[in-house]
C-alpha cells in the first residue's frame, strides 16, 4: 500500500513509538500519580516527561501546562466549553476550521447565545483577509478567536499570529488547532499569541491513537466540562482548581503517553517542514502536467502537507475507490470534517475533494506513482 | 512486585492482549470508517466485532447500540449530561459511587439546577435500603438513577437489578457503572433493567488503557455533549441524531479497540466470579485472623473483588508506603475517588482505607503474602 492519508493519521510511526507503546503497554500499564508504589510513580514520571518534552517543542513560557486528554478534540470541546461565555458575546472561527470545532461552536451557540462568526476570505487566493478581520473586530467585538494552524483540507498555512495579535487588542481568548501543524511547521508559543493550543498526538507529531491535549499557555480559567475522578481530593466533588489537574479526569492512557514521548525524541520541525514542502510542491508541480484536475491550491508560500483535488468528471469519492481498488493507494475523499471550507472550493459536484496527504516516510516514488494514476484515470475518460 | 490493585487497572492483562495491541499499532492504526482504503475498512469491522462481542457478553437485546469513548469516565458525562433534565428532576445516585459520577452530578446540579439524592443504606450492614428507597422514590420521583454495580472501594455487589425495577416504576432513566463488575460478575442487559450501561476496558473486562464506553440499551435520546467530526454527514453542524455516531467524534482508538477484542475472547464470567470471590473470601479470612486490623466487610454474600482495611495507629497511606517499600507488594490507598462512602464507613481518621483488589493473575500466596506482611506491620506497633 502506498499511503497517503497521512492527514488522517501519520503511517508509519518511527519504530521506537511502537517499541515505547509495546513496553507501556506490558510493563508500565498502572494508574499515574494515584498509588503509593513504585510502578504507578514511573508511570507518573513518564507523564511528567512527556509534557516536558511537549512545552520545550513549542518553547512555552515556564507558566505553561500541558493538559492531557485522549483526543484533541475532546480537548477542543473541553476548552470551548470551559470558556466564561455571555450570550451576545462572539466567536470567531476561521472557514478552515474542523468539525472538532465547528460542531463544538454551534453547540454553544445553542447553549449560551452566543454568535458565531467566520472570520473572511480573500474570494481569489482564500487567503485570510486581515485587513476585513481588523474591521470586522472594531465592530463586532470578539470574545474568542479559535483557529486551525494548517487547514486539513488544502494544507493552508493560516496567518494564525497576526489574527491572535489582532484579537488581543480585544482581550479575546486565543484557541489554535495544531492538529495538522505541530512538528511539522513551527508552533511558537511565546510569539503564536494562542492562550490555548490543542494538540493531536496520532497526526504531524506521529505518536499513537488514543493521546492529544492542550497546553495551557497564560492560566486563563476555564470552567469544568468533563469530569470525573482525579485520584487528589477525592472527598471534594468539585475538580482541583487548576490546569492541568482541573482537565485531566479518569486514568491516563500511559501506553499512548509512552508511545508520543517517544515520538518527541523524534521530532525536527525545520528538516521535516522542508521534507513536507519538497513533497508538497513536486506533488502540485506534477499534478499540474495533467489536463482535467482540478487543484485547490493556497498561495505557495503558506502551503504544506496535502493536496486537495478532483477529476473531471468523478466524484471524489469515486477517484478514492479506484486508487484504493486498482492501485493500492490510500488517500482520502469527501469533506474531511471540514463544513465551511467547500462553500469557498466550490467542490459541491464532486462531493468534496481527493486529498493526497504526504509525510515523513512518503517517498518521491510515492508521489510519482499517485500522479502516474491519477493521469491514467484522466486518459481513461 | 505482587500486584494487589486489581480494581484500578487489571495486571497483567492475558498475552493476546499485548499481541493484539502490538499487531493494531503497527498494522492498523487508521481512521476507521472514514476511509475508502481497505485497511481502514479493516479498522471498521475490527470496531464492529468488538461492539458485537460486547453486545453477547451482556446478551443485549438487537437494538441495543455500543458506543466506544475514549474511558468510562467520558461515557459517563456523556450520558448524564446529554439527559433531557428540567430543573427540580431527582438524580438518585448510590453512596458508593465514583467521583466520574459524583463530580459529574454535582457539577450537573449547578448548571441544570436539578437535585441529587443518595440513595438509602442500612446503617448496620451498610446495604441498600430498598424498603426507604421504595418510600423516598415516592416522595421524590426519580428522573435519572444513576447506580454502581460494585463498590470500588468495599467490593459491595448493590442490588442494582432491584433498584432499577423500582425506578422504572416511576419510568425514571436507569444508569449502570460497570467499571468493577463487568467480565467478572454477571452483567444481562434484559434482567439489569438499565437504559445505559457504562463499561471500562482496562479494569474488570483486563483490556488494555484508553478505551470504555456504553452500551445504549433502550435508544433512549440523549442530547449532544462531546461533539466534533465524525467522518459522515460532515456539512452538517449537527451531529448525527443517533447511537452510536451521535456520541463517537473524533478518530476511533482502533489500538486499544483491537486489545479489547482480544480481552473479550478471554472473558469467562462464572469461572472469574468463583476465582475471585474464593481469592476475596480467604483473603479475608486470614485478615481476620489479625487483631488490631478492621476491615470493611459488606454482607458474605454480596462482596467480591476487594477488600479495604485498616491498621490501627497507622495512616492508610503509611500501610501502602510501607507494604511497597519493603515488601513490592502494590496496593491502593486513601479515598479511591469515591467521596460518599467514607461518611459511612467512619475511615476519617485513616484518611481512607488500604484497598487490596485481587484479580485474574492473583494466586493464593500473593494473599498470604500480603497477609504475612500485615501482621509483622501490625507484630512491629
Amino acid at each position: 500500500m502506498i499511503y497517503l492519508d497521512n492527514a488522517a493519521t501519520t503511517f508509519p510511526k518511527p519504530e521506537s513509538v511502537y517499541q515505547a507503546v509495546e513496553y507501556a503497554n506490558r510493563n508500565l500499564s498502572f494508574n499515574a500519580g494515584r498509588g503509593s508504589y513504585k510502578l504507578a510513580r514511573e508511570a507518573t514520571k513518564l507523564i511528567d516527561e512527556t509534557k516536558g518534552k511537549l512545552l520545550s517543542l513549542v518553547d512555552a513560557p515556564g507558566s505553561a501546562k500541558v493538559v492531557f486528554t485522549p483526543s484533541i478534540t475532546i480537548a477542543i470541546n473541553e476548552i470551548l466549553n470551559g470558556l466564561s461565555l455571555v450570550p451576545g458575546d462572539n466567536i470567531y472561527v476561521s472557514p478552515y476550521e474542523h468539525n472538532a470545532v465547528a460542531r463544538t461552536v454551534h453547540l454553544l451557540c445553542k447553549k449560551k447565545n452566543v454568535q458565531v462568526i467566520e472570520i473572511p476570505l480573500d474570494r481569489e487566493t482564500l487567503e485570510i483577509d486581515v485587513e476585513r478581520l481588523k474591521y470586522l473586530f472594531s465592530k463586532k467585538i470578539p470574545a474568542c478567536v479559535c483557529c486551525t494552524h494548517v487547514s486539513n483540507v488544502t494544507g493552508y498555512i493560516l496567518p494564525v499570529e497576526q489574527i491572535f495579535r489582532l484579537a488581543k487588542q480585544y482581550s479575546a481568548v486565543t484557541v489554535l488547532d495544531t492538529a495538522q501543524s505541530m512538528g511539522v511547521v513551527e508552533v511558537n508559543a511565546k510569539k503564536i499569541g494562542a492562550d490555548f493550543i490543542a494538540f493531536a498526538g496520532h497526526k504531524t507529531l506521529y505518536g499513537p491513537m488514543g493521546i492529544g491535549g492542550f497546553i495551557d499557555v497564560n492560566g486563563i480559567k476555564l470552567n469544568g466540562f468533563i469530569v470525573g475522578g482525579t485520584g487528589s481530593d477525592s472527598l471534594n466533588l468539585e475538580m482541583p482548581e487548576k490546569s492541568p489537574e482541573k482537565h485531566e479526569s479518569s486514568s491516563q492512557n500511559i501506553v499512548a503517553i509512552a508511545g508520543l514521548r517517544a515520538a518527541l525524541d523524534e521530532v525536527h520541525v525545520k528538516e521535516f517542514y522542508e521534507d513536507e514542502k519538497r513533497l508538497t510542491e513536486y506533488l502540485i508541480q506534477e499534478l499540474q502536467k495533467i489536463d482535467d484536475v482540478t487543484l485547490y491550491l493556497p498561495p505557495e508560500n503558506v502551503r504544506v502537507g496535502m493536496v486537495s483535488l478532483n477529476v473531471e468528471g468523478y466524484k471524489a469519492e469515486d477517484i478514492g475507490l479506484i486508487l484504493d481498488e486498482d492501485y493500492d493507494i490510500a488517500v482520502r475523499t469527501g469533506y474531511h470534517c471540514a463544513p465551511f471550507v467547500h462553500k469557498w472550493l466550490k467542490d459541491e459536484d464532486y462531493a468534496g475533494t481527493v486529498r493526497v496527504s504526504v509525510g515523513r516516510f512518503v517517498r518521491t516514488e510515492d508521489i510519482d506513482s499517485v500522479v502516474r494514476a491519477i493521469g491514467e484515470i484522466v486518459g481513461e475518460i
